[in-house]
C-alpha cells in the first residue's frame, strides 16, 4: 500500500505539466498548448504513423518514451526547439526528470530515465521515430497559425527547414510530406 | 503520401480534444481540465499503476485503449461520471468516434472501434483495469481541491462511494487505498 501511495503522489506531481507552456497554439485555439496534452497528441500521432517509419519500431517502447518525454520541463520549463538547446538546459531537465521519478517506488525510476537519454541521443531505431513525430504537431500548428510562432520568435525559414529536416531520419516519408506544406508556406509567405 | 495526408489531417482534428472542458480541475490549477491532458494522464498512470492490477494485463493495449478512450468526447463532450450514462449519449460518443477514425486511411478503423468497446463494456482485465485507472486522478483532483467537483455538482458521498468502488473491479489494492482517503474526506467534511 505505501508504494501505491508513492504512486499516487508520483500521479499528482506531475499534474504540473499540465502548466507547462509551449511555444505554438493548437490549431484553432487561442491559447497556448502545454506539454501534458502535447505528449498526448504525440502519443496518439506516433501510434498512427508508425508504418512510415524509415526501420522497423517497437510502438510501445516509442510511446513509452513520448509519453514521459517532457517530465524533466516541470522544473526546466519548454524551451522553443530553435533556441540552441545547451547542455546546462538538459542537465537541468535531467535532474527534473530524476527528482520526479524518485518519487516512484524504489527500482522503477533508472529504466525510465534510461529511455529519456535514449530518446535524447537520438540514435536508435525507436528514438529516431519518436524524435520526428514530435516534431510534427508544432509545425502544423503553425502552418494553420500563419507561422505565428515562427513570427513572434523571429525564426527564419532557413533555421525551420535545417531543423526539421531531421524528421527524415525518423521518416523520409513523413519528411517528404512537410517539407512540401513548408516549401507551401515560404510561396505564401507565412514562413520568411 | 496520400495516407499520410490523411493521418496529419486526423492529427489536426484530435486536437479539438484539448478544447474538451472536464468537470475537475487539476491539482494547484484554477482551471478545468481538458480530455486531452486528462488521456496522456491515466496512460502515464495506467504505467506506473500496472503491478496492482487484479490480474494481468497487457499494458501496451491499456495504454492504446486509454489514448484513444475519450476521442468521441470532441463531438459528445464530457460527461461528469455521476450522471448516468445514457444509451443516447454513448451512441453520440461512438458516432463522434467513427467520424474521427474514418479520417484515417481505410482499414484503420476498425481496430481502434473495437478498442474502445471493450473499454466501454468494460469486461476484459485490461478493460477493467483501464477503467479503475481512469476514475482515479478525477478523485485526486477533489481530494487536494477540498472536493470542489463533488460540491459544486451536488454529488453526495452515496455516490461517490457506489461509482468509484468498481475501481476493485481493476484493482483491489488501489481501491483500499482509495477508499481510505474518501473515508477522511468524509471525515473531514469536503464530501458530504
Amino acid at each position: 500500500m505505501e508504494s501505491i501511495e508513492q504512486i499516487l503522489n508520483f500521479i499528482v506531481e506531475i499534474e504540473k505539466l499540465k502548466d507547462v507552456n509551449r511555444k505554438t497554439r493548437p490549431v484553432g485555439l487561442e491559447r497556448y498548448e502545454n506539454s501534458a496534452e502535447h505528449s498526448w497528441h504525440v502519443c496518439i500521432s506516433a501510434l498512427m504513423l508508425k508504418e512510415y517509419a524509415n526501420e522497423p519500431v517497437d510502438i510501445d517502447r516509442v510511446i513509452k518514451m513520448l509519453l514521459i518525454h517532457d517530465l524533466g520541463e516541470i522544473d526546466a520549463g519548454d524551451t522553443i526547439i530553435y533556441a540552441s538547446e545547451t547542455p546546462e538546459l538538459k542537465a537541468k531537465e535531467e535532474e527534473g526528470l530524476k527528482r520526479i521519478l524518485d518519487l516512484l517506488p524504489e527500482g522503477r525510476a533508472a529504466q525510465y530515465l534510461s529511455l529519456w537519454h535514449e530518446f535524447e541521443e537520438g540514435e536508435s531505431a525507436d528514438a529516431k521515430f519518436a524524435k520526428a513525430v514530435d516534431r510534427v504537431p508544432p509545425l502544423l500548428h503553425n502552418l494553420h497559425d500563419n507561422g505565428h510562432s515562427w513570427q513572434k520568435h523571429n525564426v527564419p525559414k532557413e533555421k525551420v527547414f535545417a531543423l526539421n529536416s531531421r524528421i527524415a531520419s525518423g521518416s523520409n516519408d513523413l519528411w517528404s510530406v512537410i517539407e512540401a506544406k513548408l516549401n507551401t508556406a515560404v510561396e505564401t509567405g507565412i514562413l520568411k
